[in-house]
């Protein structure tokens, strides 16, 4: 592509769920007049393949355990080709401004003075709500959507993810598999139906896409086993489903 | 466009919030090769121009306070065109499977036998984050993010949005402003703080966007006047902000 659409220097692209033409059109515009693409693992290979030949490439991805750690060191390496390049995308998976730790890296480009923009993504929820063919929110039955995780960093308290879940109608839970035993068991406690549906949504718009239905009783007592998935999970739980 | 991509008879398509190029890759190609178009007033001029001049465009826009009738009449204009046409979107403002009553268009054409699949699209409370160079979620502070709405249709009780609201660390409330100081009055009184920043946002992404910030308490007191705004508008709740 010969136009370069004018864009700050550094752009936070949101990459959507996975398959490459659930990006927007902007994020692809951007993507591909860039010089520089700092990307993490949950950028798809389908949409690494549309990258330009002639950009510098960089992967920031994090190892579980290590996020803090390895969170300044993306801030550093996203500052640095700032620095380096005119046209630089920080491609982010889903959207930039949800779980996404943007923030972080805003900050550390606001303290070195870049300028910078955001293009949203679609966001794992709407995706699967997509594929599944759900609407999430649904007269009379489901009036609020809540977007939550119980994934806590190594530097926090552990934040009790059915305060959030109490009143919300559907629920999409975002990095919670692993203790989905723990905090499901939670939501029973607090009232939530034993029969209340829950999606189990894994690798959403890809070619490996799946989707288990069970109970929100069945997903508190799911083996550990079931825990442990190759692709980035997302629970839908709620009666609209 | 010539090609032609694998497509069901009908796709429900998120148009995102108002700019054309928020608009997914997908949403973009399927409008290109569409033969018939049925859009709502909350679709932007914008994207319009983009649509196929081959393509037979109907616009199905709902008047303000006769939901129920006019939403029978839609159902019935897509089952008309996707019995008249191979290849039919839907174009719907945001995203189709967030209070886009999507559900019931489904359920006729699922009544009907006709076939179809969803192409989602940026939500305004995303957009909105982006416009605003501010994310949802932030460590340490927000760990979940509610899009909701106190709007309900005429055969339903209305139902208080701040038992949804309660848990929530930030709020992104759709069609919520006419009745803002009700429910704002609500959230203060269930323990939300005055001083939680608050941030009007309308006509998002588009060259008419505006974003007014003022706190939880100025939100109850909002002048009836102020209330009432010419295009779209969603209301952003939280200390993230």
């Amino acid at each position: 592509m010969n136009d370069r659409p004018p864009m700050k220097r550094v752009a936070f692209v949101g990459a959507g769920p996975g398959a490459a033409d659930l990006i927007t059109m902007r994020g692809l515009r951007y993507l591909q007049t860039a010089d520089c693409i700092l990307h993490d693992a949950l950028v798809s290979a389908d949409l690494l393949a549309l990258l330009p030949a002639a950009a510098e490439i960089i992967e920031v991805g994090k190892r579980c355990g290590k996020p803090s750690a390895v969170q300044s060191t993306i801030n550093t390496q996203l500052v640095t080709a700032a620095r380096r390049h005119a046209r630089v995308v920080r491609l982010k998976g889903g959207d930039p401004m949800i779980f996404g730790r943007t923030a972080e890296e805003m900050a550390a480009l606001d303290a070195a003075a870049i300028d910078f923009e955001i293009v949203p993504g679609i966001t794992a929820a709407l995706a699967a709500a997509a594929s599944l063919r759900k609407s999430l929110t649904l007269r009379g039955v489901a009036r609020s959507v809540a977007l939550i995780t119980p994934a806590v960093g190594v530097d926090e308290n552990p934040h009790d993810v059915t305060t959030t879940s109490i009143g919300a109608d559907t629920l999409a839970v975002y990095m919670g598999l692993n203790q989905a035993r723990i905090w499901a068991a939670r939501l029973l406690q607090t009232g939530w139906s034993d029969e209340t549906p829950v999606i189990v949504c894994e690798s959403i718009s890809t070619a490996h896409e799946s989707f288990d239905s069970l109970s929100l009783a069945g997903l508190a007592g799911l083996p550990e086993a079931a825990c442990r998935r190759e692709g980035p999970t997302l629970i839908l739980i709620g009666r609209a489903l």
